[in-house]
């Protein structure tokens, strides 16, 4: 899965890290467009849990959900986007998931806490001596400085933040919605595997290596990250409940085809309902957390992508 | 995409229909374990939208969604799982779409009612002069007899009816629990293409063919259908409101997982937090549907299905 990377122009290691995504942030380093950067990645405990012993609940929560960064990318103006290819996703040998006391689609039905620790070998994530599967690396929380408040990274937003998307994997481009010069771009939160839902409010969270190329798209946004992969685009909206997330992410994605396609709304709304598919990214539930949606949009030859190029 | 069908047993005309599955339905034909069966299929206006000019707003409503159907299946008994395997769908030349005064995620930004003739040529769904993007069939309203309720085929329970599930296309298998002796199955809701969500209450509807496989799975049943296609099993649940379906469906789920493969519900939990997919068949709100939740668990070596067979 590992996409050719001809060069790597800057490594920030996993200790120069922010816990939130502000107006003001400094960056640790300023690149030009076009250029690849390697962030190295805590897991989102920052490695406070590492065997079956360490439990959620007795872990310092301040320490929870670290993004490495920020850089900045030179060139970058409120109103244009900041797109971040993910070029690579290299976990590291070793992830935990757990399960959270009063956290959880199924909480009511299990005993808790629990800390699982998953191998992951060769790409293939060893659940037992029987339950082996291939690994599907992504990363939990992207984002770039906000408008004005301070989001913690244990939340998502319109700066991206915890976004907890799958789809969020190597090979996707995601266009973020820039609102401070220089954009501001953070990574953590890396899964080797987590499924749509993330129903027990982790996936596989583990330490590892993003590797990513900045490019700028100017004077264009959505309101929140859109992003694309070889097949689909992808419109995000969250909110507390997922009801309101899926209709604030139909709500981009229909003004994305009448604003850059010249769609009207009525022939929008149609086309989602036949043809997108929307989907949970994450909804934990009960949680303190946010849910999350995602309007799949297939690539057409007369729509080849959110915005014209 | 159509499947090589040997042979058809029987053809049952779209005139043998229902608009709603019960605890006593009389059968149009009775068959045997293995029987392969065309449904000729109404689209779900039973005809009565044919061009841009009939309007929802105008049609009868007692005789939308019809199943073509019931049909008996010898040897079926509460407590077995009677196996639908769709083999072949085949759409008409033509669909409608349509938008409702009232209805769906985006009708708080569009004038209605519209209704979209939606040409379907060769296998592409013709939307305008410039989009144009290929089938995806499916159908929508599968059931079986209830344990004791009538439930209007505008309505998904326990006993299938209107799942609305995009996954319900060629080559997947349903597992239905079957409450009354033969089964009683019904199939109608045609879409030659309905997105995740279907979120203006329409897909492409569609009159049709469609053509399954009977089989038994004697004294093994899931609370609701499940579903298989070649590389996942599903689990569905439905309720009024999405996070509720979501829970049903991670609850039958996390069932089969620890009642047909032996998982502790622990890892039954995390297995399903880290690795299964949930999805949105249906959620158009604001209306008087229900929405419905699929959880998508890949087959794995150790876990090849929904049941140990």
């Amino acid at each position: 899965m590992t996409q050719s990377i001809d060069r790597v122009d800057h490594v920030i290691p996993k200790e120069e890290a922010v816990f939130s995504f502000g107006p003001e942030m400094k960056p640790v380093l300023e690149v030009d467009p076009g250029a690849v950067v390697t962030f190295e990645t805590h897991d989102c405990f920052s490695g406070q849990i590492q065997t079956e012993h360490d439990l959620v609940t007795d872990i310092d929560f301040s320490k929870v959900n670290p993004a490495t960064g920020p850089v900045a990318v030179r060139g970058a103006e409120p109103g244009d986007s900041l797109i971040v290819e993910i070029l690579d996703i290299r976990p590291g040998p070793q992830g935990v998931a757990t399960i959270i006391p009063g956290y959880g689609q199924l909480i009511d039905i299990v005993e808790s806490p629990v800390t699982k620790v998953l191998p992951v070998r060769d790409g293939i994530v060893h659940f037992n001596d029987e339950i082996r599967f291939p690994m599907r690396p992504m990363v939990g929380v992207v984002g770039v400085a906000t408008g004005g408040e301070e989001i913690t990274n244990a939340m998502p937003g319109q700066h991206g933040g915890n976004l907890d998307d799958h789809l969020h994997g190597i090979g996707t481009k995601i266009y973020f919605p820039v609102r401070q010069r220089g954009a501001m771009f953070g990574v953590g939160d890396m899964h080797a595997s987590m499924g749509d839902g993330e129903i027990c409010g982790t996936g596989i969270e583990i330490a590892g290596e993003v590797t990513v190329r900045f490019d700028l798209l100017k004077g264009k946004q959505g309101a929140w990250p859109v992003s694309e992969t070889a097949e689909a685009w992808i419109a995000h909206g969250t909110a507390t409940e997922f009801p309101d997330a899926m209709r604030e992410a139909f709500r981009e994605a229909a003004y994305l085809l009448a604003g850059e396609w010249g769609l009207d709304l009525e022939d929008a709304f149609i086309l989602l309902s036949i043809r997108a598919d929307v989907g949970v990214a994450q909804a934990c539930k009960p949680s303190p957390f946010a849910t999350i949606a995602r309007v799949v949009m297939p690539k057409l030859d007369a729509i080849p992508g959110p915005f014209r190029i």
